[in-house]
């Protein structure tokens, strides 16, 4: 961490503020320049708040230099994590599909789409139970019964079901669900991600529509600081000025934060864009730049289809995307 | 509602879309042009929902004219709502000042700041007990003592206190809090907003980090459809790519908001900027846009500011800000 | 477009405002709803200003259904245009590799760099002789020096020369560059753009850093409204939130831009992170998303990296993403 | 400036890199830590290339301490800069009006606003002849015979004239100008600003739409290292993900841009959100922060006010905005 002191600051206050650094163990190492005093500090800096550092009267500027994440680091856990559901593994070379329906409707909907894209190549099923939606007059998901539908699926296909929790309230319902989301509105629910990290139970954390990469991986942080370190990150697409697209599908997050961390990164195409004929070329793009995964909403029924799935694709076309996606991951493993 | 039909659709698929969305109870007034259908819905769209509609295959664009947000739409609701916290008004011309530190440390502590700006011209007095806080190794406020520690405070001083929820199962420990404060980062924790729709107490929302007005006004929504109408916005800053600053005040949603709602709206000048220098300029141009009050933060003691206050004024520094806003709140209402 | 009139307007207001967008040769569908008037243009609306049209004290919302651009719009040319560039062509299927230094320092550097390139299948060679620069004291390239080296490459080598222009009055110089180059930073400046369509020459226009994709399609109209149609786009990342990369590769653009419009679309994967080793995640991204060629830094000599190309590859690194660009290129076309 | 290498780096190519640092005349601190080495670069800076070290391979990150702007930069030039135009001063504490039509339309029009304007307190007259428009289609403006219009309200008025430049092929059109005006869209067109830097005329430098303050002031840095010294910064809004307003006006940029540099500092509320009802309210708050001045624009006839003014007051509405702002003037003042 590099502090810079403004240039005229009282030698007693820089004094203090130097005793208060060393007490968080650091070593300082200190350059008077011509128009600022600038402290290299050495050491384990991640208890140091840097809000509060930057506040002070006397301080110029606080760059961090090292990570505050430490669990999720990279630095210092080199190897790829592995995460297994039920004896499928995500990350280290494993690839996965995720997909199913956006929200569960009715049995013979969960059950009909989950052994269409098992047969497509889907290793996962997903399926929305509880929704957050912005409005309060739309459809709020159908919540325990939908939950109950999908581990019906998950029983006459074998697929281990994917699916997200919106309140620590809910957390018993999700015992028989193999991977709980947690979606981007709540990745910053820290109360619910601490008590994810209580729970053994792989935990697929999608980013915030504004936040950062760090902040993604200061999120898994809050999880592994628990206990649980299995965690799949996804990114699904931020938030910028286009407005031709819903969201902007950030690509160089997936090859980047797969270098700062060693926890599975999968891509969300289908929320990323908005529409569904952006699913494959994003599809595409996130598995060439190297993605542990993907995870795609594909809808039932050409006939229903106007009720349906909003950025969701037809069984057939999920296959479409499956069958590109290898072949890319063939030339990126040759 | 306008939704564009794309050119060349086959009538059955254009009848079938028709009727369904006549099944929401909407008339259809129909455009047809050389490359495109113009579908114009009239009537309450409120509960159609465009995402679905915007990913159809056969729609061009789907464009929403009257806003989804009803009960806090200026537009049904044209009197300003005056939210009423144990007297204390705020909205319709009563302008008021929430002011205290950013965490609760100890009793002398919270007893004295609330003193202080009570002197100051502070009506109610804010305090953090539950921290949300970006990394797990940072200090998460004193919690469930945190509340109890505010609630010694307004004993001794009369004033109301405001103080952030993180968690639906804390909303017990909240029977004495008077205005239960929703942080930026919880703004879309849907589950919690319905919740707190149930309770009967003063609501401060604050607009999320990359919130646009109208999902804020959304949020207000989701309290207001659970009958609870006592919702107070807050601007705090969005974020942007600007890095000087940790967050952009946007000033114009303090006028515009008070256009679109009837809904009191007030401006949090301690977040916006990230640091305490520009508290008072954006205290003072919120004032000036036209807000119903200013949150500030406000530290105890100068002696220990090293420890203390990222963004936070001292008392005295707080008392001019006070003036100033007073003085220009003189000019606005001439 | 749609025309929303506030409630309460008055009349005579009202039919002013309707003679005068009808004075624009368009066609008037007038819906009155409890609190709104709706008007529905048909017709080309693209004279109209929606700009001046939404400031009227009366409108309440201005929405274009029809894009505002008409050369450069698909709906209108459905067939790619294929740009010619001394026989090499680019879009309608035609995929090419545009490469070479950053800047031009030497007629060593470039004629060596334009040569592996070449070797390693790049059909067009860039680099820069005027260069933006954020600072006015960093090195702003050699200018027109460094056309002539340019030139000398390209007799040397026969591959076309694209290089940046930076201002009108440096148009003579270009005369034997094969296709001029418009900046992220002079996207809008509209002079120049102008200037451009009333030459022949092939134009490869960079979206700016805050451009939406209307934005850029109406640049390139300017272009287009002279004359020249010769226009080919270019995402290079556009500004986000995010700090850990200088911009965000915006991949759906390259998907969305495609269907929009007729006009190629490459991507420049170099400029889009801000260091190289992202360049071939993204470079194999934006093919997989499906664009028309690929514009990558190389640099020079190992040796001397040091002073040499940010955001650049050596050509073997340029190599192995051009084979395995080739290969996803299969992929799309089986 | 502060260099971090990453670990196992090759102890030659440190030291080559140390040595191709100290060329620049910079000292170096150097720190061993476990996961990195620091290297802390004492001394002027500016000349190094953060770009380019970035993107070097043995390079973990670079930051910059020192701010890259220095005829700009309020640490080397502590006193307020006084921008005299023809004897009305900008900045120093002195605050001014400037106000005037969108486009300059007919020399009736001009006149008329620019003694409107007078009487209602504007000090200096602005109005478009050249328009920077996203459509080539729209209005470009009465261009030569619009400067020709704003030269005779000039000479009837007395008032000085702030119009924009679109190109340096225009300068010599810009003799009688008083202050050049460079556009958002402009910001960052070097060589307009580099000659500029070489006239003798005050400047005004609108803030572009993505540019950060830092990328403002290095485009004042172009600007004053030409040897012209008297440039008027103006922030006119940025761009967010917001959707009700057309930008986001930066109210802290006001107030930290003061701080930054000794440049004047106005705001253009009339561009900011765009639409006129917000320019009174936007006017108040940039004036609350600490503005050097406000420029507005102001129509002609009410009467005529179809095609007039987007985002234009009335010359009342205009004199109620200047007898606001001057009162919150003396308070700030007091």
């Amino acid at each position: 961490m590099v502090v810079v002191i403004k240039k005229g600051t009282d030698e007693q206050q820089l004094y203090n503020l130097k005793e208060w650094l060393k007490s968080f163990g650091v070593d300082i190492n200190e350059s008077k320049g011509e128009y600022e005093t600038v402290l290299g500090l050495i050491g384990d800096t991640s208890h140091i708040d840097t809000d509060l550092l930057s506040s002070l009267a006397i301080i110029d500027s606080v760059t961090r230099i090292s990570e505050p994440f430490k669990a999720a680091n990279r630095k210092f856990h080199p190897d790829d994590t592995v995460v297994d559901v039920n004896g499928i593994k995500i990350g280290g070379g494993n690839f996965q599909y995720i997909a199913g329906p956006c929200s569960v409707e009715s049995e013979e909907q969960i059950t009909y789409i989950a052994s269409e894209v098992k047969k497509a190549g889907a290793m996962l099923l997903r399926g929305g139970a509880f929704k957050p939606r912005t409005s309060p007059y739309a459809f709020q998901g159908m919540r325990a019964d939908g939950l109950r539908l999908l581990e019906e699926a998950k029983q006459q296909t074998g697929m281990p079901i994917v699916t997200e929790i919106m309140d620590i309230s809910h957390l018993d319902l999700f015992e028989n669900v193999d991977v709980i989301q947690v979606g981007a509105r709540n990745m910053q629910n820290f109360e619910l991600l601490k008590e994810l990290g209580h729970t053994h139970k792989p935990i697929l954390l999608k980013r915030g529509l504004a936040a950062t990469m760090q902040e993604l991986l200061m999120s898994a942080e809050y999880i592994m600081a628990g206990g649980n370190n299995k965690v799949i990150l996804c990114e699904r697409g931020i938030r910028t000025f286009e407005t031709y697209t819903r969201n902007t599908m950030d690509i160089s997050a997936i090859a980047l934060l797969k270098e700062k961390t060693h926890l599975p990164v999968i891509a969300d195409p289908s929320h990323a864009a908005g529409f569904s004929r952006l699913v494959k070329p994003l599809a595409l793009a996130a598995t060439a730049a190297g993605a542990d995964g993907i995870m795609i909403e594909v809808h039932n029924d050409p006939a229903h289809a106007l009720c349906d799935g909003p950025q969701a694709l037809t069984p057939e076309q999920f296959k479409e995307v499956v069958d590109d996606c290898n072949a890319i991951r063939d030339i990126l493993n040759k």
